[in-house]
């Protein structure tokens, strides 16, 4: 059966509104929002479970949805909104017609499992911008990393514009957060090798250092680098060669280049 | 002598308001705005010149802009406003209190001067974003390419978000802009092998190319990718390995995966 809610004073709109804007009430609820069309589906690609699917039909109606998510349609609390209770909830001003309110993963340490037995995967220290982290979860995928951590995060991995700027990469990749300290203590029980983004008296090239064993490669700020915790937990520290006049990078360019330098040592070691 | 101006509707102010929005102006008047201490030494230092220097005393004053920039100071239109012109020509809120009006370079790749006998650059077809383009200046500047040379863009260089997002990489790395015709043929002209990021039917793997002759990385939009003259004009077409579920990557992360194998390359190879 579908719900129709016209009114922007309901509560459960009003419960959404606050759901999309504040990281608290997703951690409580354990819950989050995904708008649009693609998003959902790779959100149901990434075996996240449906809890609500709310709908415009004045954009998309009942039987597109069906014939966009199948059967899943038909198992879900359903809710048909009019316009201006949409616009209210979305975020691109309407033009997809569909939001999905999904239940969260468990994004601890635990929760983590590789199936590659010689992992590759991304650690990002408290990295500020929604829009840095969905970069990093981009190349990530494009990578084929096993994982991708945040430690010490300054939000929850579901902010809408984290997931706006992975652009739905976080559902499909796997991620988890934690504490630096919980990381590096996790790190050493996986016998990884911690390979530290940083200019530290001894920094390497990150061109005479191999990734192709179980790696982390780890990466701090733009405006502060990593903490003291990671470039002394580091198995080896490695900086990107700098041969320019400002030498700045964006946080997931730096990211890429380490990245990429462990994929290709693995291509061609034919791992 | 300096000149005070305190009114918001005197003639100069309302033009620099102008010159700050629009691209046609910058190119008509061949000048343009840079606000910031950091950012005025920064283009002083890839050697603009300065037309006007236009501070707020309640921030920066006269001293202190001497201190900042010496001789210059003494040699340029001058002119003191109070923090409510100011904050009118201001992106970021008076923070910084001067701002400095340049005259342009010539950017047509006639004005390109390689001391390399082994130029490495990069050209970037009809970037969108500005901020796209000032990661991929950034990237320029840290991996020490010779040029960046933009084909058919949409706005000129001198855009302040382009300024901004390059954080000055803009005033230190070589650039210019051409149509994609006039590049191709330029290239040509130069030597220059052109590589081209694409997934082509005869695209190979951007590890199996050698990057170590007179090289141009050639990256298109994210959206539509490159026009179809240059993958029939390049000599070689690449792709970076994808290896993921949804495979993404923002533009200037691929072009720095491209750039970043060719200089370590050229490291390996002692160029």
């Amino acid at each position: 059966m579908v719900k129709v809610i016209t009114s922007l004073t309901n509560p459960l709109i009003k419960h959404l509104v606050l759901l999309s804007e504040k990281s608290k009430l997703r951690k409580e609820s354990g819950t989050l929002m995904v708008e649009g069309q693609r998003e959902i589906l790779l959100a149901l690609k990434g075996d996240f479970k449906l809890k609500t699917l709310i709908f415009n039909p004045a954009i998309l109606s009942f039987n597109q949805l069906h014939q966009l998510y199948g059967q899943v349609v038909l198992e879900t609390e359903l809710i048909e909104v009019n316009p201006q209770v949409y616009n209210k909830l979305a975020y691109r001003e309407g033009t997809e017609g569909v939001i999905g309110v999904f239940f969260a993963k468990t994004q601890g340490l635990e929760a983590l499992v590789f199936t590659n037995k010689n992992p590759l995967i991304l650690v990002a220290e408290a990295t500020e911008k929604p829009g840095n982290i969905g970069a990093l979860l981009r190349t990530a995928d494009a990578a084929g990393l096993d994982a991708c951590i945040i430690a010490n995060p300054n939000t929850d991995l579901y902010n809408p514009n984290i997931i706006r700027a992975s652009i739905g990469c976080i559902f499909t990749m796997q991620t988890a957060y934690g504490t630096t300290a919980d990381i590096i203590t996790w790190l050493r029980q996986q016998h990884m090798n911690i390979i530290c983004a940083t200019i530290a008296d001894d920094s390497v090239s990150c061109y005479d250092v191999d990734y192709t064993k179980p790696t982390a490669i780890v990466v701090g700020t733009e405006s502060t680098g990593l903490s003291d915790e990671w470039i002394q937990a580091a198995d080896q520290n490695v900086m990107i060669p700098m041969r320019g006049k400002i030498d700045s990078m964006n946080v997931s360019v730096s990211a890429s280049i380490l990245i990429y330098e462990a994929v290709r040592q693995r291509i061609q070691g034919g791992i």
